[in-house]
C-alpha cells in the first residue's frame, strides 16, 4: 500500500513520454519521509531513461550532492542492466547511492535482470509492485518485443467519411498544417516510414521528416516501400539516390514479412525497432488484418467527398462482432488533440491482445 | 470599444446554449461602473431567453429589486418584441427597470423591431455593435430562416473507418453507451427526427428520445421516414399507431422538399422548427449534397470494419476543392467531447455560405 501512491505517480509520469522503439516509463524519487523529490520520463529512443532523467532532476537541484541511502527510486519497468545508447539503469542507479528500488514491470528484454544486480549491489529491491498496471501501459510494445518485430504506429490522415483521396485521386491537402506537422514529428522519431507501391505512383511523396519551416529534420527515418510493382527512379523519395541509400523496397505483399526484413535492417548505424506505416488502403487494411498496429493516430478532417478511396478496406471482418476494436490511449498529452480544423484521436489496440509468436 | 468587452461576454455565454430552433443568444448586465452584475444564455426552445435568463439571475440575487436605470443590457441579439412559448424581452426589459440596452446582430425574424420598441420605451438603445461576430455565430440557423425551414442537425455515428454497419448488416451498437445517451439528448430537443425507409428497413428503430435509464424522456420528437418504399404497419417507429400520430411518411427523395412538408407540419401544438437527420446513408448523402446540414454531430467509435455501408455515400463531390467544408463548432461546452471509447466532434459548416432562398 505504502508503495502505491509513488507507483501512480510513476505511471502518470510515463505518459507524458511517446510510444514507438522504447516503452513508456516513468520514474520517482522519494524521500525516506516520503516526499517525492524529483519526477522522471522517458521521452523516446535515444533520450534518457526515466530513472536517469529522474536522478539527473534531481541532481540539478542539488549540485552538491546528497545521501539517498534512505531514498527510495520508484520505477514502472524494471531498471536495464545493459548499456545501448544510453548508459545502464543499474549503474547509474548504484552510483547514485540510492538504497532502495521499488519497480513495476519485469523488463521481458534481454535487458531484464537489473533487478538482480541492484540487489546484488547491496540495494533493497522490492519488484512488481503494480505490475499489472505497469505492464498493461506496454502492452502493445511488450507484444512487438514477443514477436521480434518492430513497433508500429499507423497513420490514418482521413475526411469526416473516412476518405483518403476524391474520386479524381487529388488528396492535397485534407488534413490542416497542424495536423502534417504533427505527422512530420512522428516521422522524425520513427526509424522507418512505410508506404505502399500504390502510394509511391499515386501520391509520389518525399517520406522526409521535416521542420514547420519545410526544412529537413535533425533525424531522418528510412523511407520503405512495400510491394511488387517496381519503383521508379525518379520517384521523389529516392531522391535520386540507388536502393540501400536512405530507401528500400520490400518486396511482399505480407505485413509479417515486410516488418522481419525492416528488423534485420539497419538505418544511420541503428536499428529498425519503430516503423510509421502511412498507407494506402492497402499496406493500413493489411497491417490492420494482421493485427500488427501498436498505436495509431487518426487525424478527422472536417470535409466530406463521399467517393474516393478510403483509409482502410477489406480487413476480413464479416460481421460487427469480429471487428478489431481499439482505445483512447491517454499517452503523450492525453487522446484527443485539436490540431488546427482536425482533430487527432490517438488509439491503441484494446485489451491485451498479442497473436502468437511468429 | 467601451461595449466591446461586455459584448465579447455575451457572445461567450451565447456558447453555453444549444443549437436547434433557435439562435443562440448570449447577455450580460453591467453597472454604471463598467460591474458585471449578471450574465444570460438561451439554452434551446421552450427556455428562457438570454435576456430575461440575464435579468432572472440579477433579480433573484436582489430580490428587494434595485434601481437599474444606470446599468445595461447587453444581447448579442437584438431583444424579441413578441411573446412565442416565452414572454417577449422588450417588455420583460422594459419591465425590469433597465435604462440601456445594446445588441449586436439584428433580429432578422419577425420578431425583428425590438430595438425600436424599447428606444420607444425611452430606453437608450445602441445597436450592431460586434454585429459581424454576432450574426456569424448563428450564420447557419440565419441560413435556415431565410430558406423558410426547419434547423437541421446531422448525426453520424461511425466506425474510425466511417462505417455505419458491417458487411453483413450487423450495427449494434458501434457507438459508446454515452454516444447512445447523448444522441438521446438531441432528440428530445428536436422537434422531428428522420431517417429513410431503408434505415427503417434493416435497423427497424424506435426513434424515441429516451433517458440513460431506458425510460421515455418528457418530450417525444415525430419520427419521420423520407423516401418511397411503404412503411411496414409493424415497424417499430410506428408505435402501433396509424400515421399521423407520432410519426409521418414523407413521400420524396428531395430533401429540401422532405424539410418543406415538416415545416408545414406541427407535432405537439408546435412547429416544426428542427430536425435531427439520423440517417442512413442515402438521405444524409442527400442532404449533405444539398448544403441542408446545418450542425453535425459526429461520433467516432474505435472499431474497423473495412467493410460495410459508409455513413456518406455520392454528394457528387469529384475532386478535393469541391468538398464541403466544416469547422469545428465551439458551442455545447467545445466542440470535441470523450464519450466513453468514443470521440464526438461537433462541426457546422464552414463560413458565411447560404444557398439561395428557396
Amino acid at each position: 500500500m505504502l508503495h502505491e501512491s509513488p507507483m501512480a505517480q510513476a505511471l502518470d509520469a510515463a505518459l507524458l513520454g511517446v510510444r514507438g522503439a522504447n516503452p513508456l516509463v516513468g520514474a520517482v524519487l522519494v524521500s525516506a519521509e516520503g516526499e517525492v523529490l524529483a519526477q522522471g520520463h522517458h521521452r523516446g529512443a535515444g533520450t534518457f531513461h526515466a530513472e536517469r532523467d529522474a536522478l539527473a532532476t534531481f541532481f540539478r537541484d542539488h549540485p552538491e550532492g546528497a545521501d539517498l541511502r534512505d531514498a527510495t527510486l520508484y520505477s514502472t519497468l524494471e531498471p536495464c542492466r545493459q548499456q545501448g545508447r544510453q548508459p545502464a539503469c543499474t549503474q547509474l542507479i548504484i552510483d547514485s547511492g540510492v538504497g532502495h528500488v521499488v519497480h513495476g514491470a519485469s523488463d521481458p528484454t534481454i535487458n531484464g535482470g537489473g533487478a538482480a544486480v541492484l540487489a546484488r549491489a547491496g540495494i533493497d529491491v522490492v519488484s512488481g509492485v503494480m505490475a499489472a498496471q505497469c505492464a498493461a501501459q506496454n502492452h502493445r510494445w511488450t507484444c512487438a518485443q514477443r514477436q521480434n518485430r518492430p513497433f508500429v504506429t499507423a497513420h490514418l490522415a482521413q475526411t469526416l467519411d473516412a476518405r483518403i483521396a476524391a474520386a479524381d485521386g487529388t488528396s492535397q491537402w485534407i488534413t490542416s498544417a497542424a495536423s502534417r506537422e504533427h505527422t512530420h514529428r512522428v516521422r522524425s522519431r520513427a526509424d522507418a516510414i512505410l508506404v505502399g507501391t500504390n502510394t509511391v505512383t499515386v501520391d509520389d511523396p518525399r517520406l522526409s521528416a521535416r521542420t514547420p519551416d519545410g526544412d529537413p529534420a535533425g533525424r531522418q527515418p528510412l523511407r520503405a516501400v512495400m510491394g511488387m510493382t517496381p519503383i521508379s527512379p525518379r520517384a521523389r523519395l529516392t531522391q535520386g539516390l540507388p536502393e540501400g541509400e536512405g530507401w528500400l523496397q520490400l518486396s511482399t505483399r505480407d505485413p509479417l514479412e515486410a516488418l522481419q526484413e525492416l528488423g534485420r535492417t539497419t538505418h544511420g548505424g541503428h536499428p529498425i525497432n519503430h516503423v510509421l506505416v502511412e498507407g494506402g488502403q492497402s499496406v493500413l487494411s493489411a497491417f490492420f488484418a494482421a493485427d500488427l498496429v501498436d498505436e495509431v493516430f487518426a487525424y478527422h478532417a472536417p470535409l466530406l467527398l463521399g467517393a474516393g478511396r478510403s483509409s482502410v478496406g477489406d480487413i476480413g471482418v464479416r460481421t460487427l462482432d469480429e471487428a478489431p476494436r481499439f482505445a483512447l490511449d491517454p499517452a503523450e498529452n492525453g487522446p484527443v488533440r485539436i490540431m488546427d480544423s482536425d482533430v487527432c484521436v490517438h488509439l491503441q489496440p484494446k485489451g491485451d491482445t498479442c497473436s502468437p509468436e511468429s
